[in-house]
């Protein structure tokens, strides 16, 4: 990676990324280059999401589209989780109207055998991701950092074992439970992968990386720590040094001193805590992202700005906060209110 | 109420609700009468489940079975969250194969109108569930509390506005969000009707009720303090005195300082805490009921075993630990491994 010019490296993102005073609180939207922006459907009018996401110049195109539509702090590359299970050895269908699957799920330990690690060769057939990546840093503006990202390792064992999405982890846990070899060993693979995979978004452009664990909310603290920690642990501590990481979880507020544990410059909330409570939790020693509870979009702007300003109140001014949903943008929200919601962050968040 | 004979009042069950000392963890299982159980499938091969539901003998038989066949020290009312709803005004179909559907939900400010409260002569319309209490009281072991239950002001709202399951409780919030009044209105009438439903299960010959706030897992500390904490509060306070209340709510470790806040002699803990962090959390002058993780029972026995082992760890032989699984076991289960683990807490729970 390239030294990052000074307007980059200053940014309000990377600035609060690692923890230095700012003008005003950065802000950029999980999901912001979503369906619910008419220029994200206008392009999807003429491909299908996969298509989308395999062809550079369109999602480059959705990734600075959203950004500038947006003016939020930070570009986040548009692509999905999904995509490196392929050359992995994974069968991936993304049908319409439905969501992806995979048609020939882990289910047995013996099948574990079957799912291949990405070495250098295998890379390759990703070149999409890096391709998306050169185009939309080559046109980004200046001052403007673009996030890269990856599923962490438990949320893609879930899939893998899964082939789809779950309600209960059924598969993923009993697996986990009844063999802990095949389970280490899918992790493993998995792990190597992420870190080849990552590294290779900063060497194509990327000056921070996100990491999303959607899934691990439905396991308690013992046995994230058991199955899951070091796994983690292992992807942040092998990417490239001086990139900042985002380590994001969801769906379980008592597995914050772990993500902790696990590593991360800044470390992702969603609104089932309270911004302050979980800012202690993590340590004041590390940024935090977050956590406004997307629903609130759907409510008129007086109420979204005082429920806007409770996150900003939460964070108090401190150095290090970076404003983010705490999950994704949803299909049918008013692209209005989150341009509004940009533009309230940027001017409540203004440092005296 | 009349007062308790001697067996009942010293049951291991209402003893750890009150915090005494017993001879060994007391268990029962989340939906133990349920679709796993093959005498439960019995009697669902002649009936619908809204038929077993108020038909109070098959209902009290499948209460009785239930707690029989497995040796729990409890039993729990055969019912479901959702009846109480009709006589509020509520259309409720429950589709066969799919989940129940309210065919006239409340989407706006004006519908809450329609919602009725519960009165004396409305109350008349549930008998089927206090003959059901009735009738398992008879026929129960002179030393087995019965549990009566119902669903949390939150839960029966989301039901009652998102017309059935929800996954981002969109309605829910923006309702909330939206009209603060409309909503307390619609949490008033749920949280009286409450108060003389589960009185009345009380009444009828239940020694012990459990909140059910399945749901309000999706919300923010700040939204729970303020649009639901006062109403679960306000149906514990108005619930006869002397009968211990299970305050259980799913989906968010983080709502545990208010769960305390709203009440309860115990707090349900789901698995996502460990258990002697979340009885630290609710205060040890609470009991605390839970928390293995449901998909536990998929492992083998050994593995079963372990994973029972460190939940009875975690409570450390303290008084007033009711072991449970921290959700409802599920359809697929194998009822062996649910008989194996009630002797397995019996066993291993043993004091010195």
């Amino acid at each position: 990676m390239s030294e990052l010019n000074s307007a980059l490296h200053n940014s309000r993102f990377l600035r609060a990324c690692r923890r230095e005073p700012v003008d005003t609180t950065p802000i950029w939207i999980m999901r912001q280059a979503g369906r619910y922006l008419p220029e994200y459907m206008a392009v999807r009018g003429k491909v299908s999401f996969i298509e989308l996401c395999k062809t550079p110049t369109l999602a480059a195109e959705v990734t600075l589209t959203a950004q500038r539509v947006l003016g939020v702090d930070a570009a986040i590359l548009f692509a999905d989780l999904l995509p490196i299970l392929e050359p992995m050895g994974l069968q991936l269908e993304y049908a319409q109207g439905e969501g992806p699957v995979i048609h020939n799920p882990v289910r047995e330990a013996a099948d574990v055998d079957r799912v291949v690690e990405i070495n250098a060769a295998r890379l390759g057939s990703l070149d999409f991701v890096f391709e998306t990546v050169r185009l939309v840093r080559r046109d980004l503006p200046g001052n403007i950092p673009l996030i890269g990202f990856a599923g962490a390792p438990f949320t893609l064992a879930s899939y893998v074992i899964e082939g789809g999405g779950s309600r209960n982890y059924v598969s993923t846990k009993t697996l986990m439970y009844s063999d802990s070899g095949a389970w280490a060993a899918l992790m493993n693979r998995l792990t190597a992968s992420l870190i080849r995979y990552l590294n290779a978004q900063i060497d194509a452009g990327c000056q921070a990386v996100q990491l999303f664990d959607s899934w691990a909310g439905c396991l308690s603290p013992a046995d994230y720590r058991e199955f899951v920690l070091p796994y983690t642990k292992a992807v942040i501590a092998g990417l490239h040094s001086g990139v900042p990481v985002i380590n994001f979880l969801t769906g379980n507020p008592a597995l914050l001193p772990l993500c902790r544990e696990a590593g991360g410059d800044v470390i992702g909330l969603d609104w089932r805590v309270d911004l302050a409570d979980g800012w202690q939790t993590v340590g004041f020693d590390r940024g935090v992202q977050g956590n406004l509870d997307p629903v609130s979009l759907y409510a008129d702007l007086p109420m979204l700005r005082r429920r806007a300003k409770a996150v900003l109140d939460a964070a108090a001014g401190r150095s290090g906060h970076i404003f983010n949903l705490g999950h994704g943008v949803l299909p049918d929200m008013n692209p209005d209110h989150v341009k509004a919601l940009v533009k309230m962050v940027h001017e409540m968040g203004q440092r005296p």
